[in-house]
């Protein structure tokens, strides 16, 4: 009974150990199996990428801006695309088409281009002897840039092949505004945000243009019902090339819309806009046209007396120094 | 003899399984510690601030650039301020002291300045009569800007107060460098970046000046040994006031340096740095003087003849619009 009672202890003594190792044992893997989880979290957290911070809506949510600028050879013309490059790369989602006349890219225009961290195209197109200013001609007998402001066109609507940049135009169904932006005047970044959600043809005044501080459409209730102009008032767009925008979707509905190189003068942006726009569907822009964001400045040709003298003596400025 | 080694195995057996016990206690303890040590790391990991990403040096490690700009109320004021602003708007650490040549602020020029965003300190002061140029005297006759130029440098040293913007001068021991941009120049702003780390007085060439492409300092093995200008290159300084700038501790250092409005033509600049640096320790810039970084372009006064006549009708521009 002894030796039996004994046994009994020792079985039960046996139960029980078996009974406590199998708890430590599942006691401990339920404890392993929690961090598991806990480092699987925490590496979960570690690889998800940081919150965002509070930006600006994303600038692809945004129209393009297409700048088309022509420009041709002369002295003050890298300065000018200097200056321009510069204002342009303040303003987001925008495409510079930019036009050289001149039968072929330029290096000081290409260089200019490739510094410039803007997105470009880059278009060459040469103007025709039979339109071009001769010499003592005074500026205005007849319009500049208007072979080149219809190469863009072309490449807009996919006629046309560029030099360099982006050579692919843009998709359809692309959003965007085109705007024709000259290398001398003297653009405030606040127009592209004006122009940017242009439906049709958006409008603005311009300063120190046609004699007058400023030209620019009459506004009332919201629409335009004249425009401020001391020249042929009766145009049937009297407005400056600097002073109106055109959607792309609009442009590139109406494939015959271009600048007429043969128009009379002063009408040349009529010329283009008559295909696009009824005058009384122009969109005023910048506070109903009583801010100018655009001045019509020109820079003076430098006189170079100096330098001819210097050359016939041997001792002209260094060409190999790019101005 | 059986019961005893009986009890032997059961003596062995308990303490086999103390020891198993024991060996699985700390197995389980050592591998609880090593996964608290995992979430501790994995805590600490996200606790760390994310890699700063590449990124160009703190603005606040910048020497300060101080961009000293004369003006004056013209037609083209507004234009040439606007772009000259959106150009100084892409220079980090930039400081701009506007000095119009005005009684006080003019609410253009206030305007403008409030809303550039950039960091500003307006000053005015009125050029006196017996300097100002007269009625039909070509530009050249009286230098411009020298009374506004000087009250910046007064601002600076802590003996003129300002109109408006930030009005407390630098603090001693502030890095920086003094520039004297005009209004209607052409600035790259690759400019800025040559000019910031100057010691003493660095130069460089400046575009489309005094008759040539460029005019600058000759550059042998690192050193000014001489100019390139064509009108009077035995000046002290035959240099623009666009090609230098000045370090802020050597303008402070030497209180007496400042314009001399009565200089001969041509000699306001040497009237300037002939207190502040021997010709031989001038600092090339741009490349040994190589490059052209800035250009003196000049704006055409634009024609108001139109203007005057709708004025006669009484249809002139909208005065209330500002240009």
């Amino acid at each position: 009974m002894k030796l039996k009672l004994k046994n009994v202890f020792l079985a039960y003594f046996l139960v029980s150990i078996a009974g406590l190792l199998y708890a430590l044992v599942q006691l401990a893997a339920e404890q392993l199996r929690q961090k598991d989880l806990r480092i699987s979290q925490l590496q979960a957290d570690l690889h998800r990428p940081p919150p965002a911070p509070a930006q600006p809506p994303e600038p692809e949510a945004l129209p393009t801006i297409y700048v088309v600028t022509p420009t041709y050879a002369r002295l003050v013309q890298k300065a000018e695309l200097v200056r321009l490059s510069q204002t342009l790369s303040l303003v987001p989602r925008l495409h510079w088409l930019l036009v050289e006349d001149a039968e072929g890219p330029t290096p000081l225009v290409s260089g200019l281009l490739a510094a410039s961290g803007l997105l470009f195209t880059h278009l060459a197109v040469l103007t025709p002897k039979a339109q071009r200013l001769r010499e003592g001609e005074p500026g205005w007998v007849r319009p500049r840039g208007v072979e080149q402001r219809n190469r863009a066109l072309d490449w807009l609507r996919s006629r046309g092949g560029a030099v360099a940049g982006e050579k692919d135009p843009p998709p359809p169904g692309t959003r965007g505004v085109v705007y024709f932006a000259d290398d001398d005047n003297t653009y405030s970044r606040e127009l592209f945000e004006e122009m940017r959600w242009t439906r049709g043809v958006s409008v603005w005044p311009v300063g120190l243009v046609g004699g007058l501080r400023f030209e620019g459409p009459r506004v009332q209730d919201g629409r335009v019902v004249g425009f401020h102009t001391a020249w042929e008032p009766n145009r049937p767009f009297p407005v400056d090339m600097a002073g109106f925008a055109v959607s792309l979707p609009l442009l590139l509905a109406k494939p015959n819309a271009r600048f007429d190189a043969t128009a009379p003068r002063g009408h040349l942006e009529s010329s283009l806009l008559s295909h696009l726009v009824d005058p009384k569907d122009l969109e005023p822009r910048a506070a109903n046209c009583t801010r100018v964001l655009v001045w019509h400045t020109r820079t003076e040709k430098p006189k170079m007396k100096q330098e001819e003298q210097l050359q016939r003596q041997g001792r002209g400025s260094d060409p190999a120094v790019e101005v």
